[in-house]
């Protein structure tokens, strides 16, 4: 599909991105920068013919397609170097979680920008998996050079992705509600739990499998990666722990008035979501996702 | 282990009580009372030899061993018809999720207050699992006759459940952190989704992999079970709901104040719980619990 292509950032989506691609014989020439010594170590095992770039320099003059994958907190050195090395026609890509943050990218080299929907609590090209993007969804944004954004589009095809086009402000809200606050809240709930067992001097955690466990590993995500997002999605984030607390508060209000109707009625409705999450497949449609401890 | 045994309420717990104590040879005599219709049919094809009775009237009175696995806000009735009828050498005990507000129904009859630790988001005897205790936590409370307490921790622990004795108290503070938080949390974080997909007439549900699916599954847990436990937990549930309002609006200053140290500070900490609770085996220690979609 490509004559070079290059991968900047190799962590969990970076690594399954090169996988991925040598599967799906997207290009036979991989190049990969990674400052991490560790974890090029890890990334010369998974494939000989691999190159590594070590500095974003005259090297990448040729490249015809270039994935950023870092967190988006190095965007502005990446697209330092880029800005003054890559040619026009070069097709370059990223991964972010947020995008109207990114859009002053967009305008020098039309970046074209995406998410693939296929996060994780670990990190690292360790975790690197070839299947990452089947079938799951990627978005991409319709901003900027038609061409490019099909090209792109048709790279996350290959990968098994299925591409959904949106502008950023709709990406950005709806992802607030459905990515951020979650993490937000359970990255919130696990220091709060960690706040009480401090004060009452308990280990709760061999408790946990009463429910905050599954808490625990969406706030066991990279912290890096997270503080960027709730950084650039900032006006999102704060309307929409605002309507959380909102709700909460009228939950609590519900409980100390022993209010029956009203708080069944909010959990049977809560219930339903669950069923459409299962009818669209976005979830495993097993008790307690098939997990067996 | 006892001559005739009776559990009273057949939903997920009671039917995996039921198929558990089947394997395990609990009795040769086991009789269940259960009120819905639809449920009665699914556990008459689980074995032949499962005997009903319809009302909690004489034919109890010989029973050894009961089992109340109804919603607590059933107990009130249950327990009318069982003082007058049930002897003293009875040992009764139930598996509600909250304790203090049972302890009135200790008085007579010297329950044993079990609590296994092993609900799930699905409910009915459709779900029923003869492996639903093994290698799961139960706490029985350090409460009432020694003799009787002694036999429900082997009955729990032939069922193959680790027994912990506890103080109503504790039992009351730890798992308003570790399971009704959590719970109360995720139903929140849906009806939050929930009123953003209505007044931004949106499909959010196609986009909930990225974690929103997490909370939905904790969000689909039976209604009359959870309304039970929030009003008899009450007083934790407002101080553990008022801590975690508290912890979250301080998230919230972080992020529109960029306080990047301070954010990374609380991330970099919440992520420590995770290995704690994957190292107790307190979840399966693979990404994404598995799951596989």
């Amino acid at each position: 599909m490509f004559k070079k292509i290059l991968i900047i950032g190799c962590g969990l989506i970076g690594s399954s991105i090169l996988k991925s691609s040598i599967k799906n014989k997207i290009s036979k020439n991989i190049y990969v920068n990674e400052k991490s010594k560790i974890n090029k170590k890890i990334i010369k095992k998974i494939d000989k013919k691999i190159k590594f770039i070590n500095n974003l320099n005259k090297d990448i003059e040729d490249m015809d397609f270039i994935i950023i994958c870092t967190p988006m907190s190095e965007y502005n050195f990446i697209f330092s170097k880029l800005n003054s090395l890559v040619f026009k026609k070069t097709i370059i890509t990223e991964v972010g979680s947020t995008k109207r943050n990114l859009l002053k990218f967009t305008k020098n080299k039309d970046l074209v920008l995406s998410h693939p929907i296929a996060g994780s609590e670990v990190s690292g090209p360790n975790f690197g998996n070839k299947e990452l993007f089947n079938n799951k969804l990627c978005i991409l944004i319709n901003k900027g050079n038609r061409s490019k954004i099909k090209l792109v589009n048709k790279f996350w095809q290959k990968l098994g992705s299925k591409v959904i086009l949106m502008n950023v402000k709709d990406h950005d809200k709806i992802f607030a509600i459905t990515s951020h606050l979650p993490h937000l809240i359970a990255y919130n709930l696990i220091k709060t739990a960690q706040d009480f067992q401090k004060l009452e001097k308990r280990n709760l955690i061999k408790y946990s499998a009463g429910g905050l466990r599954d808490f625990s590993r969406t706030a066991a995500s990279n912290e890096i990666m997270w503080r960027d997002i709730f950084f650039s999605n900032k006006d999102n984030m704060i309307n929409s722990i605002n309507k959380f607390i909102q709700n909460l508060n009228f939950l609590k209000r519900s409980i100390k008035n022993k209010k029956d109707k009203e708080l069944i009625k909010i959990l049977i409705n809560s219930k339903k979501v669950r069923k459409q999450i299962i009818n669209l497949k976005q979830d495993v449609p097993k008790p307690d996702f098939g997990r067996n401890i």
